[in-house]
């Protein structure tokens, strides 16, 4: 069978928030793509995935016309809970900061995105199989796969791009000896539950806890969405419900009464996590994107931000690039998305290493971090700086 | 030979800084008070120690009548600089948070304080040895030793209290099931060395380098004081003049241009440091303050200071304790001094870790430093809890 072969501008490899969006600011400068994705839109949309946005990331979505469904369906938080020592302290992001986040799943975002590239007849595949990138470092590199249909396809482009996640192919296919990765473990993992229940809290709640880590998140007025820190060889088939809220509940009890709405568990599992970069974050003519090129904590809810931060600064150096016929441009992407990922794995490291328990250093890091968290939640400046962090304003705004 | 006994209201076993002060507080309040120590008045001033003294310091020598020539003689700092990437940033502590730090030795505050005992006719025994504190859970607990002249001593007390250092004989005499040590080790030291040259720089520079951190500070005019992070391991004697100011100049270098005014190397010495807190600071009628309670990485300039503000809460408690004849009002010492323990326990160890190149970790850490370090300067609210917890002001004054 002969490959259908397409002639594109730029190659994406995912579909995710990444690669959609880019495809849409591409298209608003008349730049043309092919996108690509190895799930079936249904996959993507019924995979949960939770999701905070930062101001500048709904700006992003609403001022490009992707879609305002954020403003309607998503939630604004004007601020979180940090609980400790069995109390509830508020970092108002909105009386620091003049900033808000929006609870607003990436599951949506996805949706918004695909509906909108598929309103403006863009050519996404979803479905494909067996993707590979090939040619990165000539002037014509390509994407082969097999067709939702089965049928071998070729994508030839100017500019290709790995947007295709931390397990993708995009990033594996830069010979070690191009790049450098920088990582870091935790020894610990998140146990998240789905919960039929009503909300616990108005705001996100980040409980330090002598037990661990615990957050209380939020989906919809029904379901919750609620982790706790575990091992990361934790079972969750070892965990029966009332041995969840047992824990749950012991780690955000305290003086004030404050106690989980609880309900049926819906879902469960472990999330390991890790701290990872890859540098630089272009091989030839391919160039990375969001997880493709590094992964954060959940902590600091950054994962979603970052990609939509990267393909904003991506899309001007395309433009640039194209415009010009010089793709010596795309040399400036890496360095200047790298400045606002390290900021944000800063971020992440701080917030994970501030709330959770450090099986190795023991007692004395519980205890300082008692005293960072009053420190924290005591001075106007030191809550300030986390809500800059928080929202992605101040110094970490777009740079 | 018949013990020499003496009997006080407040025994006090060290004529530091922490033990001099608590005896002038108390004098001033008409509570009588015997401090002895094993070191001579000539031995504690010919040991050089570095000072840095927060407002609330300064304001305690001199609003208290010990001396007022920390503000002739004293340096006062408006600022520090934080060293990275081969480029200087300022945190401008006056401009930021309206306060300064001083930069006076901790020998002068000695010789100012005992000086000030001295004119007040206090009782203040140097020299001596053979050290115990003996019945600390009895009404009349118990300092033995032999006076300088050789003399058996004893000085009998309603109040004990253990002001001598972190290697002194109060601490060790709480029976370990009475106490619980919080601590941390760091795999580094600093390489310390007494220079004879004029200035670097106007403030200290606190330096990030990835060949690991360098402080360059100063002492007077003529004498500078410049420390660079070693193996704990490291034998002074292993460096020679030239490999030293090789090491200091490529950890300060950038494109800037700065570098090290060199000169003859005075003293050169290899400081471990790590963090310990012991808690509770009392133990029947015995309390603790200061480096016999807790240390911190010299980072974060916070010994001395918590010293001081160890003793101005200790006087406080004593005083109630005296006048109501009641010692239960000695329990809220440890917890209200603590509070600000732990506070510094965290800055200390946020400016060690922020700072230093951590051997296990690599070089994401290195990274994540760079982030992190790019955003607190760049931030106004990130300099700010910076500043505030420099100078003890704000959320980090006394409590």
């Amino acid at each position: 069978m002969p490959r259908d072969l397409t002639r594109t501008t730029v190659g994406i490899v995912g579909a995710g928030p990444a690669g959609l969006m880019l495809s849409h600011l591409l298209a608003r400068e008349g730049i043309r793509s092919v996108v690509v994705d190895h799930r079936t839109r249904a996959q993507i949309e019924g995979t949960s995935r939770a999701g905070i946005l930062e101001a500048d990331s709904v700006r992003l979505l609403t001022d490009t016309g992707v879609s305002d469904r954020v403003l309607r369906d998503g939630e604004r938080h004007d601020g979180i809970e940090l609980r400790f020592r069995g109390a509830g302290h508020r970092v108002d992001f909105r009386g620091l900061v003049g900033e808000s986040v929006w609870l607003y799943p990436q599951t949506d975002v996805f949706t918004d995105l695909a509906d909108a590239r598929e309103r403006d007849g863009a050519d996404v595949r979803f479905g494909i199989t067996g993707t590979r990138v090939v040619d990165l470092t000539t002037e014509s590199p390509g994407i082969l796969f097999d067709g939702a249909d089965g049928r071998p396809c070729e994508v030839r482009c100017d500019i290709l791009v790995g947007a295709d996640g931390a397990h993708g192919v995009s990033r594996t296919a830069v010979p070690e000896a191009s790049r450098t990765h920088y990582f870091r473990a935790y020894p610990f993992a998140w146990f998240g539950i789905l919960v039929e229940a009503p909300p616990s809290a108005a705001e996100l709640v980040y409980t330090h806890s002598e037990r661990g880590f615990a957050l209380i998140s939020r989906r919809t007025d029904t379901v919750q969405r609620m982790y706790f820190q575990c091992d990361p060889d934790e079972n969750p088939a070892d965990w029966s419900e009332d041995r969840i809220w047992t824990e749950l509940q012991a780690r955000v009890a305290g003086p004030d009464g404050f106690a989980l709405k609880e309900g049926p568990v819906t879902d469960r599992s472990v999330l390991r996590f890790r701290s990872l970069v890859c540098d630089p974050m272009r091989y030839g003519n391919m160039l990375l994107a969001g997880d493709a090129a590094h992964t954060v904590p959940p902590t600091g809810a950054k994962g979603l931000n970052l990609a939509l931060a990267d393909v904003r600064v991506l899309a001007e150096a395309v433009e640039a690039a194209v415009r010009t016929r010089d793709r010596a441009v795309l040399d400036t992407y890496g360095p200047r998305a790298l400045r606002r990922v390290w900021r944000a794995q800063h971020f992440s490291y701080w917030m994970t290493s501030m709330l959770h328990r450090h099986p190795d250093t023991g007692d004395f890091d519980t205890h300082r971090q008692l005293g960072e968290l009053a420190a924290v939640t005591d001075s106007a400046a030191g809550s300030t700086y986390l809500a800059e962090a928080y929202t992605g304003c101040g110094a970490f705004s777009s740079m």
